[in-house]
């Protein structure tokens, strides 16, 4: 059910998503210019413009826009686009450390920002230092980006506490992830938890709410855009597992053996292993996190995924959440476009092939 | 020459500081029931209260307490006081990622938070992946400690456009200090570049115009403190220096070795070797960023900085900018009290020996 809408156009993604680009582009180019006047090192504001330039799927600004349309926000919205953008350099920020702490060599397709800079300067773990500075001004320019998008004092003041807790919610899930592979194999449930604080609120939930506060809703309306945002989180990092194990490097932008490598304790490796028998336990507790895996170890943990049914049953979970989702979202009377582009970008998260 | 005050009572710095440490503990003991109530790691609070509790300086918390009395502040200060341990926290932070990128095994005595980690879980990467994201945590939580502080939103922005600044200064006063050894060892222009971004600005201008922003000071006010703060902040950094080569390890909490073994361009390093002759400069060039330089190497190291004068022209530098400082203090009618504790503050962080 949808209330009728004086405001009916549809939400065209594709100019929202480059205007937030756009945004962030200017932002770096005065970074650029101010670091280049002050004989400051440009391979911070670059380094950065080149990470955001390889591309990302942009979910999490245009999640914060539509937040911004499902609590009935209208008219000017530069400030609501600015604030996408700083979700954005945040998220840099995030994926630049995290590809450190995984030592990924490659992301989007290109070499990672700790890999380019070790490189440059012929010297890894200098790689790794200036890449931890660089995943720092992305925090320090987020907040710069939020802070002069000319929020008035009152709305700044109510996105901060959002984004406050956000911040909390994302680094305790990232540390979750970190840790977990120390605990048991079988433990999905321990798993889940990782999804919940680094996927489902970060990547959606938080960002809705950042936009929704812009256009001032209440604490009702935020809990109502949660049961959309939280099943719709689970089920694009439910993908993302699928992905990394089964996805084309040529779409995904990195190489597949790196989670098995990394021996991330996902939902689906979990499902696996509780349901192994003895000779299929054996073979996911050698190779998932090997160091060494190969092609051909990687094709034969993926026959013990689909053997057991553990890639079956994470279809079906990504489908019940989705479900969910629009369930949701058809429960509450949100303006029509906003509805539809949420929508979109339900199927859009979920079906994905990168 | 200082106006007389209404308010002359002397500001007890050891009891400001003891508040400061107390609202750490507070802030960091809700974070770890908040842990345990969610069953998220505790690691990340109790390594954060760990980190706090082994000691430092608490310069910049008590430079914006200062600033704040600076620019007239008086009666309830609960809120400045918050501020104050929220610079703390972000000087968590940044000391943090600076041990891990340092690969620094000891601060304030203690293993770093890094090395602890390592060792709890017996894994190297581990621990400086779980202390790359307890500094992001403590970067996130000094947000929350000032945004939770009681500030009227007007004061809020205020305060918040310097702290936007100062962030982007010290992570590039970072980057500066981490590339500077890749340029000449006598470019000692370079070495008080670092100085000016890391230290100088971060260390004491910016506490002081955060404390005296929160007093409503005007930007004529933050201009005259910048002229006690800078040089202030050059003389801290040249103490730091020195006493990273000639220091006391049971004093200063450090092995005497790092600073030798890392390799930094600083201006005593840099004095000496535009002085140094064949021989000496040859000595320097080999063991100055040697990672195996032993005791006897240090002796030697410091044998050329006594004799080439480098030595003692860093501590005529520190005198000249102490005199500076103390003089700009005179020039300015300060609440006498405030003006009492910066000529305080002066002398501790040029006399210090830790």
């Amino acid at each position: 059910m949808t209330a009728p809408s004086l405001d009916a156009e549809p939400i065209d993604l594709a100019h929202v998503q480059s205007r937030i680009d756009q945004a962030l582009h200017n932002f770096l180019d005065a970074k650029t210019r101010a670091a280049r006047n002050r004989s400051l090192p440009l391979d911070v504001p670059t380094a950065l413009r080149d990470f955001l330039d390889a591309g990302g799927k942009r979910l999490r600004p245009l999640l914060c826009v539509l937040g911004w349309h499902a609590a009935g926000g209208h008219g000017d919205d530069e400030a609501v686009i600015q604030t996408a953008a700083a979700l954005e350099m945040f998220h840099a920020f995030c994926l630049i450390h995290d590809d450190i702490m995984d030592n990924s060599a490659t992301r989007r397709g290109r070499p990672t920002v700790h890999r380019t800079l070790a490189v440059r300067h012929g010297h890894d773990q200098l790689g790794a230092s200036a890449a931890i500075l660089i995943g720092d001004m992305a925090l320090a320019w987020s907040d710069e980006l939020m802070h002069s998008a000319g929020h008035s004092p009152h709305r700044l003041t109510a996105l901060r506490r959002i984004i406050d807790v956000m911040r909390q919610e994302v680094i305790y899930g990232q540390y979750l992830d970190l840790i977990t592979p120390l605990g048991p194999i079988t433990d999905h449930q321990a798993a889940l938890r990782v999804i919940e604080f680094k996927t489902a609120k970060y990547t959606v939930e938080r960002p809705l709410h950042c936009g929704a506060t812009l256009a001032d809703a209440d604490p009702d309306l935020l809990t109502v855009l949660s049961r959309y945002a939280l099943p719709l989180g689970e089920a694009f990092q439910l993908r993302d597992d699928l992905l990394g194990v089964y996805g084309r490097p040529d779409d995904t932008g990195k190489p597949v053996l790196d989670d098995l490598r990394e021996g991330k304790h996902t939902v689906l490796i979990a499902l696996a292993a509780q349901r192994a028998d003895a000779t299929q336990r054996r073979l996911l507790d050698t190779l998932v996190g090997s160091p060494d895996l190969d092609l051909d170890g990687a094709a034969r943990i993926r026959t013990v995924l689909d053997a057991t049914g553990a890639r079956a049953t994470v279809e079906d979970m990504i489908a019940t959440r989705r479900a969910q989702a629009l369930t949701a979202l058809d429960a509450v009377p949100y303006p029509q476009p906003a509805a539809a582009a949420l929508g979109h970008i339900a199927a859009r998260a979920v079906e994905r092939t990168s």
